[in-house]
């Protein structure tokens, strides 16, 4: 009959979407001012205007052009533009061959996973970790290591990743800035983790894969994000314009496979990508966007909001006696919960109208995280709502 | 290492991709008037102004909510405006909880197949198919069961379909009007074929889907194409707008889960859907779009244009002795090879830069594809090069 595991994906949706659903429903009942919706990473900052004005532009164009299908693996223009502006930020050199444009960053994800791994291949996630990248390499047929992240500071445990090696693992998924953490992985970690990975392969004779997933490269507070290609070779970077330019809904992004890698090897790999994107069913990426992001690939994020709302947060959160990671990068804080249980904190901050997600959904225990991409007055708001929540803990 | 699997189809385009790559490298070579590419079905007949209207106005709006995620099912009032319009326009009554927004017909093919079906299953196709059929289905695990149509006149081979399904067969795919053929089914052989699905389900007792592949339903010319959900009640219809609102490259379309099935079941198909979506690394369809499609559901289709185009070349080539199916649909003619091998064929043709696909990449033999999608210059000043062609077989 229909296939269980889809029926499964389908009937349980994410913790995070089931809160935001809820949330929707909340707001209608008591008013949409009363409800501290934190679960959702939908960027509250508006689209840059010279996206906007970029599009209009491109609708004065001949629309069968416009909208035709374009290559599979992009546009020419904007895999140049892509690769250009790669070239120019990092200490690589970037190949407009390198790049497949796609339909945001979970399909680039996705069709990564899909390349470089075989069904009963092992992959590395870091926890907490995104909790999709389960069902994305799930449905490539691997096998989801967990590896724990340093209870300290949430840096990568390149130790404990080594001893989670095996024969079979294909891929290991970094995500920096970190979503739900905040966490920038500095340049030294990263160069151990590059360590390990070239010594596992050598003792292993297979390579592994880093999927450097960063949809949140731009949303940067305190520091730059070292990049990946320049320090693994076999690094495919799964890029996303939703978080850097607020376009989410619209499904643009990326997969570059560095140029860094063996030429023959790359050549494969990429080959592969699109051979991914192919069999999962993605044609093109949206066209119209796709051209718009030629044109608008050097347009700045909107930082400046977030680190207003990361401040109010933070300095709000600390004067209530919370404990949290100060977060480098993304718009995710990363509060420790008042009780042992993460899931029943979060439904406590359910009866002060707080909607914060439970750590358990990002596989550790004893968090939640608070998604600052709203406004500033939803943040002020909510202090009497945190207080009281902390009240009813002591 | 890499995806030997994920590899080959990256590396092996399919026949037409190539074919349109050959297309615009000589067209570079001797400009772009002196080759006739009957390649790709990309639309020539532009968007509809009011979809161009559309759009601009939508920039208008509030950036961060016209861009922002959509469920991943789609924007309620887009699921409402496409389940208004099919009640509207068929004789069934669509539920909006029954349309699942995609990112185009291959996207829905391709989450219709995963939702409804198990590795090891079989999946039917009509030959002649669309090749990437069986990439799809390929991905989702299963083995392709060719079964040819009709040899006269290209209709559904009900008996071959009857004798074809095993306890395995968990769908067949039908695609009404047909690329690359033109037909439309009749509703008595669509009839015929729901009963032998009916009487087989009961032998095996074993259900099976009817995917329904319909973006040509719009482009017809000679009759109604008939509802299949109407016929059939385990229906999935894969719907884009690539074709009838010429959108090709933006990637906009749903699949409809016929409400017409036992409603328990349907909502467990729908579930399914939503399962496969996310599994494949669909987050949600193209925000713009699906606002765009919510207003022009009802945009009639520019079938004037190729209907245009289908005189022309039809009265052209039967002038010159060529034998042909009679399009009832869609934008393609399927026209006898002048000799068995219809790759030889297809390559005879370059020799007098005329660009038309071989039958063998669609599973059958001894004809050839010719979009006329085109502009009708394209199709008059490709007659003597059809003349010649002809000549150059006697």
């Amino acid at each position: 009959m229909i296939n269980e595991s889809m029926y499964a994906w389908g009937s349980e949706p994410s913790a995070i979407r089931q809160l935001f659903a809820y949330g929707l429903e909340r707001k209608k009942a008591i008013g949409a001012d009363k409800v501290f919706d934190f679960s959702l990473g939908n960027p509250n900052v508006p689209t840059p205007q010279v996206v906007t004005d970029t599009l209009k532009a491109l609708l004065e164009r001949s629309p069968e052009t416009l909208h035709g299908y374009t290559p599979a693996q992009g546009d020419s223009a904007t895999r140049q533009a892509v690769a250009n502006e790669i070239s120019k930020r990092f200490e690589v050199k970037a190949s407009p061959d390198s790049v497949y444009m796609t339909v945001g960053a979970a399909a680039s994800i996705s069709i990564s996973l899909a390349a470089v791994s075989h069904p009963g291949d092992e992959i590395i996630v870091n926890a907490p970790y995104f909790p999709e990248y389960r069902v994305w390499a799930t449905q490539a047929g691997c096998k989801v290591v967990e590896v724990a992240t340093k209870s300290d500071d949430f840096s990568l445990d390149t130790k404990a990743i080594a001893d989670a090696i095996t024969p079979k693992t294909s891929a290991i998924i970094v995500n920096s800035p970190n979503n739900p953490v905040g966490t920038v992985y500095s340049k030294q970690n990263l160069i151990e983790l590059a360590r390990v990975l070239e010594q596992k392969q050598k003792e292993t004779g297979h390579p592994i894969y880093l999927i450097s997933d960063e949809p949140y490269r731009e949303i940067v507070y305190t520091e730059t994000v070292p990049y990946v290609p320049s320090i693994y070779a076999r690094t495919l970077v799964c890029y996303s314009y939703s978080k850097s330019l607020s376009l989410p809904g619209e499904r643009i992004g990326y997969v570059y496979v560095s140029d860094e890698m063996d030429k023959e090897e790359h050549d494969k790999v990429f080959l592969a990508v699109c051979g991914a994107g192919r069999a999962l069913g993605y044609v093109c990426a949206p066209a119209l966007f796709q051209k718009a992001i030629a044109e608008c690939v050097n347009v700045p994020s909107g930082v400046a909001a977030y680190a207003k709302n990361r401040k109010l947060l933070t300095e709000g959160l600390s004067a209530l006696g919370y404990e949290y990671i100060e977060p480098k990068g993304a718009f995710y804080l990363w509060v420790k919960a008042l009780e042992d249980d993460a899931k029943a904190f979060s439904e406590k901050a359910k009866q002060f109208e707080l909607l914060i997600v439970p750590s358990d959904s990002f596989g550790v225990k004893g968090w939640v995280r608070i998604s600052y991409c709203v406004s500033p007055e939803t943040i002020v708001n909510s202090m009497p709502a945190f207080e009281a929540l902390m009240k009813a803990y002591r």
